[in-house]
């Protein structure tokens, strides 16, 4: 069974890892979120890539979820002897994957490409695509004013209410060959669990991207990243009540409303069944929360049955 | 007494630092080759403006002279897990500087400028000025054909003979500002015990940088980097000879004859003061050895002695 997963960070890439691990190998194709992006010191970071290449990749650190294990902090040390103000933790070894992107992009290599070339070096059982190849950024609407995501997200650790967010650049974007034959391959599509404002949202808006999804006789399926009300990691669940959703599975299947057949809801939320089924969305109720890899696989498993079921399979 | 010391690597870098400690803070610029700079992954590497820098902050490694002390390499190590071919041994917080250097010229500012920058954030006690701010590249005759002076110095261990050098693209060099006020300024000007080939060759060679040691009424002297025939560190014995040139303190004197007034030589060069006097430069016999910090500092006081002399100071 040919997947793809759309996914952001952390969240995403657990259930990416439990993809990996339930399909044959070369089953899984994960398309990521590249909206919180950034350039610091003249590297082109890519967080969400980064996050669910190393998780896939097995060079993850379990306890974070993000950044390299085993790492070390050198470099930014030095860093900030010459005085630069280091609030994003980048540690030796994910610096070593920022320069050498940076450099293959430098020398004309597409985002989709140099991605490639990372993710087949660190030894990664799945592809993973970038949303798409041209540069956009997530800028949030605050009391302080636009704030470059990694500036709300890492460096003012999430305090701020988000009113609104624009994905600039996002009208330039197009989707690339690579998603496009992803989609059109995929006998099931999945939308992870992580935010649907800033991590699902952006890979939605790449323009083609929804009339691809839209084009696909897959099933699609999302996977509530709001369990009980809250989000498990991240200010996914802040984010949807400023911006004036409801902070639930329901609030996720609304947004999403449309595009899915599907959507997994944890064990505690079955109150929200007869609301989500509503909208004209199937729903799994399972024990939602990963907190290990047996977890990640178990659950993607189910996922991967349930798609099968809304597909006519079994 | 103002003195402006031209300088390669490790060898100009250990007289640097005696001037320096010998000196009042300020006095001392050290104008430094960089015609051995070079790009990899993307990042500008300067290793003998590094050499100075990290020397004079102290914060070089003793054991080899270059790079950092207490340094690790795990980000090296990634890189080289990405495939990359790891000869060049960057350590994680050299790499800062690499980084943040390349960061800068890539916003506009001049190699002058960043280098200042870095210099003082590492707290030198003296100015430290690239010899232009151009790119040049020191590319060496071989038997393999012509090659890049880091490959011919690292990555083949300086076992090729050398039979030529070119300065590609010292035409379109010039004498930078800084360094013109620096040598117009200038008490004494110091040669240091550099490799007369590679290191201070390539900043003799700098349009206008001949022309302003000459205006200048200080005297110049050299320190010779060949000690009993041999040069302490590195291959500039066997290019020397390799170039038809002698590898003595003679012969080093011959490849400045006409610019320097004065020659430090070794204890064990006595015998070669006639035949440098005969080329009307005046000679100085000590201990020219520097194993520790009293050594460069002892050599610095006697150098500076000799050069206020041959200025008939004292």
């Amino acid at each position: 069974m040919k997947v793809v997963a759309l996914a952001g960070g952390v969240g995403g890439a657990k259930l990416a890892a439990g993809l990996q691990d339930a399909l044959p190998d070369g089953d899984l194709t994960v398309v990521v979120n590249t909206a919180d992006d950034f350039d610091l010191w003249g590297l082109r970071i890519c967080p969400d890539l980064d996050t669910v290449m190393y998780t896939l990749a097995d060079f993850a650190n379990p306890v974070t979820g993000w950044g390299v294990r085993k790492e070390s902090f050198n470099s930014l040390g030095m860093i900030s002897v010459y005085g630069e103000d280091c609030w994003f933790k980048l540690g030796d070894k994910d610096l070593a994957t920022h320069i050498l992107r940076t450099n293959r992009l430098r020398e004309g290599a597409s985002l989709t490409e140099v991605t490639a070339g990372l993710v087949e070096a660190l030894g990664a059982r799945a592809r993973i695509l970038p949303m798409c190849d041209e540069p956009v950024a997530t800028i949030l609407d605050t009391q302080e004013g636009p704030m470059e995501f990694q500036v709300y997200f890492v460096r003012r650790g999430q305090k701020d209410d988000v009113r609104g967010v624009e994905l600039r650049g996002i009208e330039d974007a197009q989707i690339t060959e690579s998603v496009s034959v992803a989609l059109a391959g995929a006998d099931l599509i999945l939308l992870c669990p992580s935010n649907p404002i800033v991590s699902i949202w952006p890979v939605l808006a790449v323009p083609g991207m929804r009339k691809a999804l839209e084009a696909s006789p897959a099933p699609k399926v999302a996977v509530s990243p709001i369990i009980g009300g809250r989000a498990l990691k991240g200010p996914a669940d802040r984010m949807l009540s400023s911006l004036g959703h409801e902070s639930s599975a329901t609030g996720v299947a609304r947004i999403y409303e449309g595009l899915i057949d599907g959507m997994v809801v944890d064990l505690v939320d079955t109150a929200e069944r007869a609301e989500i089924e509503a909208l004209g969305v199937r729903v799994l109720e399972t024990e939602a929360v990963m907190r290990d890899a047996e977890d990640r696989t178990r659950l993607a498993r189910e996922v991967l049955d349930f798609g099968a079921k809304l597909a006519g399979r079994s």
